[in-house]
């Protein structure tokens, strides 16, 4: 069972009142009303040393900030202004107060710079063996636009994809910038269909899009933007389609939109039209030789063997 | 250094806009405002394999429930309505989708019961050797009256415990009833100052309200209510005051406002007046034969040696 289909099995689960949730489980955020037209979004993620980082490698510092860094990006996926967070933590047994206050300096580095306070926490440790684990938690609230969600994607919308793919593990996972303030500012000039971060890979998060549009969709190899780290590696565009955490956004929309947004868009950070979403029901790439073939999810999954 | 106070030093380090962030670091959740009136509050924690529970003797349907209603406990100590929760896990690697399903039960369990639905999450693996951790972060939104804070305790308050104490670790700590409806009838029918929920055990909360509100105490022995768990215990008092894990309401009222609850109080779980909040700024303990001793907080600690 993969995570997909353990979260669809959640999904099923309950039926969550579209008036008190609006927005529930496989989204990168969910919605909860408050009443009188107030709602609030929430997104949890869990980084591990081993698997989303290495404290043989790199400092608390840097953990503390790519675990804000994280969430940060869950509400840039869906164009909302972030508004607090609060990190649990668990302990190597015997750490004290000094390595807490390293990873503080970068999840307040985050905090100060994205406007997101840290509001609050949760100082666990494990009683014998056990590795160091930092859950950030954080909340949004919708701008001028609702949320963009993961599922409204139509057949033939232009995909797009900010900054550039792959390698990010050997440098930019510590590092990124989470496209908070770029996602707000495309949503004022262009109306979105669908929108999520790549953080598993861009094959495998627009399968998701796809999945949950009931739509296909046709990548052009060519006009995937590759990184710099990425360019170094044996398969270059394989590394962009697959590698993950590049927590950069991932969105469709009607072609006229696409052509006020390229028009319009003035800031450093780029977009690229990478594709069309298409009636198929399956993800293709046209490689830049020319023959289409199927696109499989190549991302990380938690749950694979 | 102790979780007080890495907890302070956290607090101390970015003064948060009371107009953003009207309760911040150090209560039983955080509040955020946003805007129009309109607020919710947060909270998260963190349960570790071993430390929180152990996987070799409770079962994940028991640990779902668990973490759910950890938090449902701080949604209670400030009288506030559960409004939503996220649960992330890490999970040992090799795990597939059975475990989830077993945990999942326990915490919709939870969710169904207390009214507050399971809305998303985040599901991650160790690469290599750790162990299971869940972490559940909750909102909830302000009732009829203002979320009721640790740091508003008087001289002269009677201080109130729901239920009994001691002896959780028997049991209790995985099936306790997180006291969500008895907290906000209890506000309904008096005005209190300062509350919180036993998770650390009564002599360590006691002493976070006192510290919080810049007061003293006196608990007299003979008013703890010992619940029968503890009265197995070599010594009952002692595990009364300092296991943890009791999740109850610690609460202190003005005496007029004690005299109103007690009296219209029909509730099956039991509200007992153990002491009162005194000038002298420090705990005080009366024992059963008589003498005033100094009451310290020797609840658990997860940054002592």
């Amino acid at each position: 069972m993969r995570e997909d289909e353990i979260t669809g099995w959640f999904r099923q689960q309950r039926q969550l009142s579209p008036a008190e949730v609006p927005i529930g489980i496989g989204d990168d955020m969910a919605q909860i009303a408050l009443g009188h037209g107030a709602s609030v979004l929430i997104t949890t993620d869990m980084l591990l040393d081993g698997t989303h980082f290495e404290l043989k490698t790199a400092t608390l510092e840097q953990v503390g900030y790519k675990s804000m860094a994280t969430s940060l990006s869950d509400c840039a996926a869906m164009a909302t202004i972030p508004v607090g967070a609060v990190v649990a933590v668990a302990l190597p047994h015997g750490w004290g107060g000094r390595p807490l206050k390293e990873l503080h300096a970068g999840v307040v580095f985050a905090a100060d710079k994205y406007r997101c306070p840290l509001v609050g926490g949760d100082i666990t440790s494990w009683k014998s063996d056990g590795r160091f684990a930092v859950c950030v938690s954080m909340l949004s609230k919708p701008g001028d636009k609702p949320p963009v969600r993961r599922n409204g994607a139509r057949v033939g919308d232009i995909i797009c994809v900010t900054g550039s793919l792959g390698g990010s593990g050997r440098r930019r996972h510590l590092e990124f910038e989470p496209r908070v303030n770029e996602a707000l500012k495309i949503v004022q000039i262009a109306d979105l269909h669908a929108m999520m971060d790549i953080s598993d890979g861009l094959s495998t998060d627009l399968n998701r899009i796809c999945s949950q549009s009931g739509v296909g969709a046709l990548v052009e190899a060519a006009a995937v933007p590759i990184s710099g780290d990425a360019r170094c590696r044996p398969d270059p565009l394989d590394a962009a389609l697959n590698e993950g955490e590049d927590f950069e956004l991932l969105f469709t929309l009607a072609p006229e939109q696409w052509e006020r947004l390229d028009r319009l868009w003035d800031d450093p950070v780029p977009i690229a039209s990478v594709g069309r979403i298409t009636d198929t029901g399956r993800m293709e790439i046209r490689l830049p030789d020319g023959p289409v073939r199927d696109l499989m999810p190549g991302g990380y999954d938690h749950l694979a063997d």
